[in-house]
């Protein structure tokens, strides 16, 4: 019989700048124990275990490893995939034991979103069920920061990080160019469903009259007259306006505001795009000349100016996955405890994968200024820790020397596995 | 009579990560000698001198000046504002000198692109005629690296490294994504007459494979068959497709890609708007999910990762300023001599205005690539000593301390001015 000691690690989802840092934390504590073997990352998340693509992390150099923990996207890939559920698909799921079981593989930890927490819960009951028992642990990323039970995602720090500092720049710039030119500016951040990112632009107002002038929520109805109102009032007071919208804001009838842009191929609006739309009723009501910047991926991969907190932290819960294991934990998720807020204190801990999948945890109301166009003061002290410190990588030629890894596939040991969805 | 020591010093045009340095370069330059007066500076450029709007820059603290090295944005404000010739408005050029006169300055230092320079040339002339002449010194500033005469223009470097890193870190993001999900990204950058700003993200790439893999310059017309071929090669070749867009890019008839965009308030069609149309394109012809993102703004205020060159050219042709001016030179530009690329070393040195005033300098067909979709070497090695070095400012709580002037402005001895056109 195979041993059961080596560790199956999936990415998942939309990738963030520290993600990898977490596979760090895994690789790295894994090797400190003498209780677990290979850890293998499957290429492209959970694919990589469907189609038995897994990479041999052992292959890379210690240097290369700890590269890791400074270098955005997604190492070995991520995917874009949710296991439905096991009535649903039961050959998925046999498939996924049958190549844990080739390979002697007796832990999975997932890193990603409420779907993979939902994923990892699902394997874990069934691998008890089989009589295989893998011990399933779910690791949290996700920049929306929507993640129940845990003060905060590792992944999300960082983009609130870069957020408040392009505010804060962009703004400085509209500031000086307003008495001639440009006096509005919009910039679109990411956030579908919760307002946590563009709430984090919040953080670059030091003094009342700052930018971002009026942050633009999913979580409030926009209403085009009262905004051009806003804008106005705005640039009467200071000269020019900052807005700093969610990809995700609505009409009061529930449509997106980005909505109304092209279609894609399959005829699915893609978000992306609420920023031009802002900036053309702007120009159509009140007539000034605007700007306007989407950031879409780049905030999400800005790792060189990653938040040292949300770093360190990501780097944690990694390496906690694995503790939790050889502690004997199952079917839980790393959290992120918060023990106070001045001085910033945090330990990691877990929750059951029942629990906190998914469940979406909404941005409170509370955290919204009374007016609904900005953060309140509870907001503010909740986010200003996340954002705490610089974590530099290293450059070579004025360039970031992120970490390439080589790769390398084990060789498989099951005939291909033919009906993955995807 | 009033000395004639006084210095006015104005910021013009759109402002960049590294213009303050160039500020914090006269004034500390011109603390350092007993031969100045005081340095004013122009409230929003040279609407400043047409309004006797002079910030007294005396009555700001020497950490608040030296600040202003790591500070983006025109801290002074800056202006876009033409001078017409002499003969069209011969009452603004006497009100500026009026100004000169009433407030004892003998020299002008314009920090900006072709149009200043052109400025500071018929200042110069003026007021030699008029018998008060005024020294004159250009300083160099231009983020679209246009200004002929000089290697560089400081603020050039900074975007360029900006697009380069921003290239890599959204492009590692892609490639993580693109097994499962997006695999076009587009990145749109400024640049609406010549590719500078679009050819540095070439720097991103060190291997064959790597993005970005399609850059759109101005000075190539674009086919859109031809392109989404292009797209559709490197997505079967690579997995992806990185593709950086300037602004200014257009179709082989001369219309802009951008401009079957919104109108603004005059009718006039806003440049900005490159990606999602370019975005449209692929989705229609080969279906691929995208992502795009325009960096606008965030291009030239990103001072958290300024190149450290250009952090100390833009210093350099400051402090130069003064140092030219002190040693008789009238009438020039300051400008950046590349002595020699490996290992780079650099001077300042001098070209007359009326050689450098509106004279663009496009980018050498030879530094395209011969198929018009990348650069070439030569291009590689010219921009690459640009983009060297990092040069943090200071965090506190997680954010960038830019300088937060006073801007006290120098009491009025004349009447108020009413003919200005903007």
């Amino acid at each position: 019989m195979v041993a059961r000691n080596n560790v199956f690690y999936a990415q998942s989802g939309g990738v963030t700048a520290v993600i990898n840092a977490s596979a760090c934390g895994v690789i790295e504590a894994a090797k400190q124990t003498n209780r677990l073997g290979k850890v293998f990352a499957g290429k492209n998340g959970i694919l990589g275990a469907l189609r038995e693509e897994l990479i041999d992390t052992s292959k890379e150099s210690s240097a290369a490893i700890s590269a890791l923990r400074y270098t955005p996207s997604g190492a070995f890939g991520s995917c874009r995939y949710k296991l439905p559920s096991v009535q649903d698909n039961l050959s998925e799921y046999k498939r996924i034991l049958a190549v844990f079981k080739a390979h002697g593989i007796g832990y999975f930890f997932y890193n990603g979103g409420g779907d993979s927490q939902d994923t990892a819960h699902k394997v874990a009951l069934f691998s008890r069920e089989q009589g295989y028992p893998v011990t399933c642990i779910g690791i949290p990323k996700t920049i929306d920061n929507d993640l129940a039970y845990t003060d905060t995602c590792p992944g999300f720090g960082s983009v609130a990080k870069y957020v408040a500092i392009s505010t804060r720049e962009a703004g400085m710039d509209v500031a000086s160019m307003a008495a001639s030119s440009t006096k509005v500016f919009v910039l679109e951040v990411m956030g579908r469903h919760a307002g946590w990112i563009a709430a984090s632009a919040g953080l670059a107002r030091s003094k009342g009259s700052e930018p971002p002038h009026l942050i633009l929520f999913p979580e409030i109805p926009l209403d085009p007259v009262n905004f051009c109102n806003k804008v106005k009032a705005s640039v009467d007071r200071n000269g020019y306006c900052v807005v700093v919208a969610s990809e995700g804001v609505r009409f009061g009838n529930g449509k997106f505001v980005a909505e109304a842009a092209e279609k894609d191929a399959f005829g699915h609006s893609q978000l992306g795009g609420v920023a031009p739309k802002l900036v053309a009723m702007i120009g159509k009501a009140l007539g000034y000349k605007c700007h306007w910047a989407v950031s879409d991926y780049l905030q999400r991969a800005a790792r060189h100016i990653a938040s040292a907190t949300d770093v360190a932290q990501a780097y944690a819960v990694g390496q906690a996955a694995v503790e939790f294991a050889l502690a004997g934990k199952n079917g839980v998720m790393v959290t992120i405890k918060r023990e106070s807020t001045d001085p910033y204190r945090w330990t990691v801990d877990s929750v059951p994968l029942d629990k906190v999948a998914n469940v979406e945890k909404k941005m409170p109301r509370s955290f919204i200024s009374r007016d609904g166009w900005g953060i309140s003061k509870a907001c503010r002290v909740y986010l200003a820790p996340l954002i705490q410190g610089e974590d530099y990588p290293a450059y070579v030629n004025g360039l970031p020397q992120y970490a390439r890894l080589n790769n390398q596939l084990v060789k498989k040991k099951l005939a291909a596995f033919a009906s993955i969805q995807s």
